[in-house]
């Protein structure tokens, strides 16, 4: 076997005092590689350095942090295998919280990451500067030509973004192919009023066999993103339609089925490493999640640390757009931009539908909101 | 549109006083269908059908047990959006709990469900009464000639079924192609000295792309069952291998990516759901979690609650055996099988290295133990 590989590492919050963060550190050292006890753990290349390596142990507020690295191969340069090194069997264990990744370039050449990135959707968009604007079709149980009527409307107003609710995939009411046809052609067609370039992103979070084909159907229906949930798909899934070169349009990850992951502080992941790191490693250009003070639990300070895994250096990976939403009145369209600046895409769903009684004039109050 | 729909339920327990309750109850029933507020709900067919359903709600222990419909439509015939309806941004709200599915057979007719269940499992191994023996392959690190060693030896001593460790995939120190064709073999010779039918059972969790291509080749190779870790290929990729012709060997399910979602008992889904009910509808034959009393936290009634969900009615879907490991020694055998019965898989991984010198003389006291 290979003599000393590169490492990377992971920073984990660990409860407990110190001999009992101590342990749990260990654990993680064994657990997430040899799965075995210490003392049959075959001597040589496998205890030296397939084990993984507590780096440091410190105490910080409400526990340790451990910084714990393994050896490159063990990821095996997949991002499934890679997540399974990460945080695979210590996903089970209360006390343990995945808090944030140190990939070195050796392991990141092997990821893609966001193929856009926050630049490159902005040039898609033709908006340089100012904060993003998306709305979201919805609801369930209208049929195509009702959504479509709605995708045009938002296009029309000047929301840069129309993306599917992310419930929307194949239903008897609307299918996905009918649905996809006449939504991205009522969104061309206000573009065309307009001279805008508004882009709509489909749902094509689909069963396994179908993901790719839906993402490449969209690009020839000629929708300008994708809305993918990697909760559901799995979040190599999501790498897969970022990575394809006959999907190769913008990404946004929504949250759907991950939330677990962050609710409890003593466990998961965190928000920065799980809608940031992660987000950005399976190949999302933007990356939804709940805002602070709507009418999901999410704090100020997790929704800071989000936007800072967006953009945070991780090598050759592109910063992407934190893209916070979910029940958010244009009211608060001013403090968000204190709160985010410009970098960022205004989700607003339901709050268009409730400003006022005109749809295409709530969507130009809100673009007026961000000076577009 | 359609008029009346068929529906499909799921018990939540939400957490709060009565009027906290009513209201969580009330948030899942727009959150998971229409996601808008509720005067914004276009009336008719949406309002009525769409939308999803209190059917009831009582008081338990520790909370509020909600009943909530959905339109079978809602849920597009997919495994990726059934649990998406069910529990999708859901999942981000604290003090909901998915505690179990109610699926009628106009839902369960669009999933396969396990291939084989637990009674074709026992078919494939040659074993119909008694439990089942599983031994883990590890550890990383390992050439795949020592793999192969090792699988020979739990061969030898009268495994029935000699899964991968779960991480490994493709590392550069036992590739997965030499690694599946060694330990196939291994345990093929293994099985012409003994006339037993051992399953070497290699991990197929895969980048997308690569999945059943995996499990395809592992048949190709020999290998008699194979370990998929839904919580990172996406539940939908292990429905995918179970679904796939070209595979069709019984699929264990691995909880390694998952263990966040069963943690707290405020939020998530519970364990009967997800190692029994949820794996099931993803075809897995047999459910891997930690065993109470081991390396892990679950407690006897949680396990208890899997091995019922991997038994309870589920229209077609054949029921699957539970398979309880993490951390466990020889001497607990007489005390699992009090508390399982017959129909469990017992997995004992380290235990067989440590519980004396010759790994194959550990493995024939460890049959010896279970009668066979």
């Amino acid at each position: 076997m290979p003599g000393r590989e590169a490492r990377f590492s992971a920073v984990y919050r660990v409860s407990g005092d110190t001999r009992e963060a101590r342990a749990r550190a260990r654990d993680i050292c064994l657990e997430q590689t040899v799965e075995l006890p210490s003392d049959v753990v075959p001597a040589g290349f496998v205890r030296d350095q397939v084990v993984g390596r507590i780096e440091s142990l410190r105490k910080q507020a409400g526990g340790y942090r451990a910084v714990i690295s393994y050896a490159i191969g063990t990821a095996a340069g997949e991002l499934t295998q890679l997540l399974n090194v990460l945080f695979g069997n210590t996903s089970i264990k209360p006390g343990v919280r995945l808090e944030r990744l140190h990939l070195p370039p050796s392991v990141l050449r092997g990821f893609q990451g966001p193929r856009f990135g926050r630049a490159g959707l902005r040039r898609s968009l033709g908006v340089p500067r100012r904060p993003l604007l998306c709305a979201a079709l919805k609801p369930m149980g209208l049929a195509a030509e009702g959504l479509a009527d709605r995708a045009y409307r938002f296009a029309l107003g000047g929301i840069d973004l129309v993306k599917d609710d992310h419930g929307l995939s194949d239903q008897p009411y609307a299918r996905f192919e009918e649905r996809v046809r006449l939504c991205a052609r009522a969104v061309a067609k206000a573009n065309r009023r307009t001279g805008f370039r508004c882009a709509y992103a489909p749902n094509v979070t689909a069963p396994h066999g179908d993901l790719l084909e839906r993402a490449r159907f969209a690009r020839r229906a000629g929708a300008g993103a994708l809305l993918v949930c990697p909760g559901l798909t799995g979040l190599d899934g999501m790498r897969a339609v970022a990575d394809d070169p006959s999907a190769a349009l913008p990404v946004l990850s929504h949250p759907a089925f991950q939330g677990t992951y962050v609710l409890h502080p003593d466990s998961g992941i965190s928000h920065y490493a799980l809608f940031g790191q992660i987000a950005r490693l399976a190949g999302a250009d933007a990356s939804i999640y709940p805002n602070y003070g709507g009418r999901f639990s999410f704090s100020r300070e997790e929704c800071r640390r989000i936007a800072e895994g967006c953009r945070a250096p991780m090598g050759r990976l592109r910063p992407i757009l934190p893209c916070p939403g979910g029940g958010m009145a244009l009211s608060r369209v001013p403090e968000l931009l204190r709160f985010y600046g410009n970098e960022v895409i205004l989700l607003v769903g339901g709050g268009l539908l409730t400003h006022g009684p005109d749809v295409v004039e709530n969507c130009r109050v809100f673009r007026r909101m961000v000076g577009g």
